[in-house]
C-alpha cells in the first residue's frame, strides 16, 4: 500500500456555490494498475472510516480475499471534510469568510473523488464499493459518473429516512453543545442490533466491577462499553468533520431523473438486523431502480450484529462481494447443477 | 376527580437504607369507591407522566371508557421521585445530607403507594394497570402485594434489554450535563416507529420553510419536530425526577422467585411496532411468567405508532383493556360459535 496526497491546485466549486480555493485529497492504493488501467477498484469509507482501508476492511482486502491488491488496484480516498489527511472540515472552516463550515454534498465528494481518475488515468473502475454513506457514495457515483463504473456496489445505504434525519439531527445537536461522546454513543446504538447487545452485555453490571443499584455513577455493562467508545471517538475524530458528513449523508436522495442517468450494474446490500437501513428498504429501493431500467438486484447479509455488521461480520461480507464481483456469477447460477440443491441454497441464504 | 396530598410524617426507609424523614404523594381520585371498596382501580403513570390521568389518557378513562369512573374508583398516585406534587428528586437532594440524589427503586414506588391502599381502606385492587414505566410497577406491584390485586395488568413493559439500559444511560448523560431537551429527544426515537416517522415527516423540510441544503441551522421536518418536544418537556419536567425515575426503570427486573410470589391473574401486552420493549420480548416473560405457574397471559396491541401506541392508541387500547377486564371474557372465549370465525379472527388481530 502507498498513500499519496493529491492537492488541487485550482478552485473547487460546491454544489452550494462555494468556492474552495485548494484542496488536499488523502489517498490509498493498494496493488498495482494493469497495462490497460482495467483492474482499478474504488472504496468508499463510511462515516468515521479514513483511506486505509486495511485499518478497517482487512478481513475483506487481502490477498486472496474479495478485494485482493495481488489482482486488482484498490483505491480509496478520504472524503473532503473528514479529518483523516484531507482537507478537514475544521481547514474549510478557518479558511471560510464567514468562519463557518461550508455544505458538502454527496456530489461534491464524488467529484473530488474523480479527480484521482484523472490523475490515476483511469477512465473507468471495474468496480466501486461502500457500505453506509460509503454505500450512498457509490449510488451517487453511479449517478453523475455514468461512465465511470461497471459494476457499483452499496452496502447498507439509500437515502436516510425519517428516523436516520431525526438521528443525525440529534447527533449534530450534540456535537454544536461539545459532546461528539454523545453523538458518538447515540450513533453506535443505530450501528448495533438489540440482539447483539442482549448477547454481548444483557442486563450484566459494568465488568469493572460496579455495581448499578449502588450509585448513579455505577454503571451496566453496555453502559461502560458505550463510555469507552465514548472516549475514544473524541481522541480520534473532530467535531467540524462530523457535522459535515452527516449533513452531506442527510441530503443524499434519488431521484427518478438521477436513477434513469445510471449505466453500471448496481448490486444493493441489505443487512437482516439493520434498523438504521432496514433491509426492507434497501429492497424496495433495489426494486425501485430495477423499475426504472437499472439493471440492479438485491442481496441480503444475514447477521444479527446490525448495520455494522458490513465491517464486524468480513468473512459473510466477502462471500456476498466475492458473489457480485465473480466475472462467473452469471454462468454459476445457470450452470447450477438442480443434482445439488444445497450449493443454491447457501447462495440464497446469503444472496437472494 | 379530587385531588389529594398523602403526607407520611413517619421515616421511609428505602431499599438502598437510606431514610427520607417525610414524604409526600400527590394522588388523584375519579369516580367513588363503593361500599365495601371492591371497585377500585389502581393506575401507573408512564416515566413522565402525573397522577392526573384524564390528561394522558383521556381516551381510556371517561364515562363509558375501559376505566369508568361511573362504576370504579380509579386511582393513581405521582411516584415519589417525580415533579408532579409528590415529594421530587429535587427536594429529596437538598434534603440529602450529601446533597445526592437517593436510589429509589419501584420496590420503593410500590411501596409508597401502598400507604394510599391504607389511607383509604382498599384492601384489594379490582385491577392494577400500567404502560411502560407504569408497567413495570404493576409486575413490581404483583410481586410485592401478592394479594393486592385481582387482576395486573403491565402494558409494552419488561425489564430493560442491553438496548434500553443504553438509551436510558446515554440520556442520563445528557441529563447530567444539563441537556435534557436532548434526552427527550433520544426518548421519542425510542417511543416512536421508524414507519411512523416516514409516514408524518418523511424526509419534507421544517414545515417553516426552512431549506436543509442551504445551511446546519434548517431543518428537516423531523429535526424541528424533535427540538418543538425537546423545548416543551424543558419547561414541564425536572432533570432530577429524569434521573431517578429512569435509575429506578433500569434496576427493575424479575427473578424466578420475585415471579413465584405473584399470586394476580397477569395480562401482559405487547406493542407489534415497539422496539423498546419488543413484542417478542413481552411474549416471552409471559410464557416465562406462565412456566412458573401465573395465570398469565398475552395481548398484543396492533399499530405502527410504537412504544406510545398504549398512550396514542386509546381506542385500540380500550378495547384490549375491556377486554381483559371483562367479566365474561372467559365465558365469551368458550361460548365463541364455531359458526362465526370473523369474531375469533377479531380477537386474534388483537389479542391473542
Amino acid at each position: 500500500m502507498f498513500e499519496i496526497d493529491l492537492l488541487l491546485n485550482e478552485p473547487f466549486e460546491l454544489e452550494s456555490g462555494e468556492v474552495l480555493t485548494e484542496i488536499k485529497l488523502r489517498t490509498a492504493i493498494y496493488g498495482k494498475l494493469n497495462a490497460d488501467r482495467s483492474n482499478a477498484v474504488l472504496v468508499f469509507h463510511a462515516l468515521t472510516g479514513s483511506a486505509r482501508v486495511h485499518e478497517w476492511w482487512d478481513g475483506v482486502l487481502k490477498e486472496g480475499g474479495a478485494l485482493d491488491p495481488e489482482k486488482d488496484a484498490i483505491v480509496c480516498v478520504n472524503y473532503l471534510g473528514s479529518c483523516y489527511g484531507s482537507t478537514s472540515a475544521k481547514d474549510l472552516k478557518r479558511r471560510s469568510s464567514r468562519r463557518e463550515i461550508p455544505i458538502v454534498t454527496t456530489r461534491d465528494i464524488v467529484r473530488s473523488t474523480s479527480l484521482l481518475m484523472e490523475y490515476l488515468g483511469i477512465g473507468r473502475f471495474k468496480a466501486v464499493v461502500g457500505g453506509s454513506v460509503g454505500g450512498m457514495l457509490a449510488l451517487q457515483f453511479a449517478v453523475d459518473l455514468p461512465q465511470g463504473a461497471d459494476e457499483v456496489i452499496a452496502i447498507a445505504a439509500a437515502p436516510l429516512s425519517a428516523m436516520g434525519l431525526a438521528l443525525n439531527h440529534i447527533q449534530r445537536q450534540a456535537v454544536a453543545r461539545g459532546d461528539i461522546d454523545i453523538a458518538r454513543k447515540i450513533a453506535l446504538l443505530s450501528y448495533r442490533s438489540p440482539r447483539q447487545f442482549d448477547d454481548r452485555f444483557g442486563r450484566k453490571p459494568n465488568r469493572n466491577g460496579e455495581d448499578p443499584a449502588k450509585s448513579f455513577q455505577h454503571r451496566f455493562d453496555v453502559g461502560g462499553y458505550l463510555d469507552h467508545q465514548g472516549a475514544a471517538f473524541r481522541k480520534r475524530f473532530e467535531l467540524e468533520s462530523y457535522e459535515l458528513l452527516t449533513k452531506a449523508m442527510d441530503l443524499f436522495d434519488l431521484t427518478d431523473e438521477d436513477i434513469l442517468k445510471i449505466r453500471a450494474r448496481v448490486s444493493l446490500v441489505g443487512i437482516s438486523s439493520d434498523w438504521l437501513f432496514p433491509p426492507a428498504d434497501i429492497r424496495a429501493l433495489a426494486v425501485r431502480l430495477a423499475d426504472l431500467g437499472v439493471d440492479a438486484r438485491y442481496h441480503e447479509l444475514a447477521s444479527e450484529a446490525g448495520h455494522d455488521a458490513f465491517l464486524s461480520e468480513p468473512g459473510t461480507m466477502s462471500s456476498i462481494l466475492r458473489h457480485i464481483l465473480s466475472p462467473d456469477r452469471l454462468e454459476y447460477a445457470e450452470a447450477a447443477p438442480a443434482e445439488h440443491p444445497r450449493d443454491e441454497r447457501r447462495f440464497a441464504a446469503s444472496c437472494s
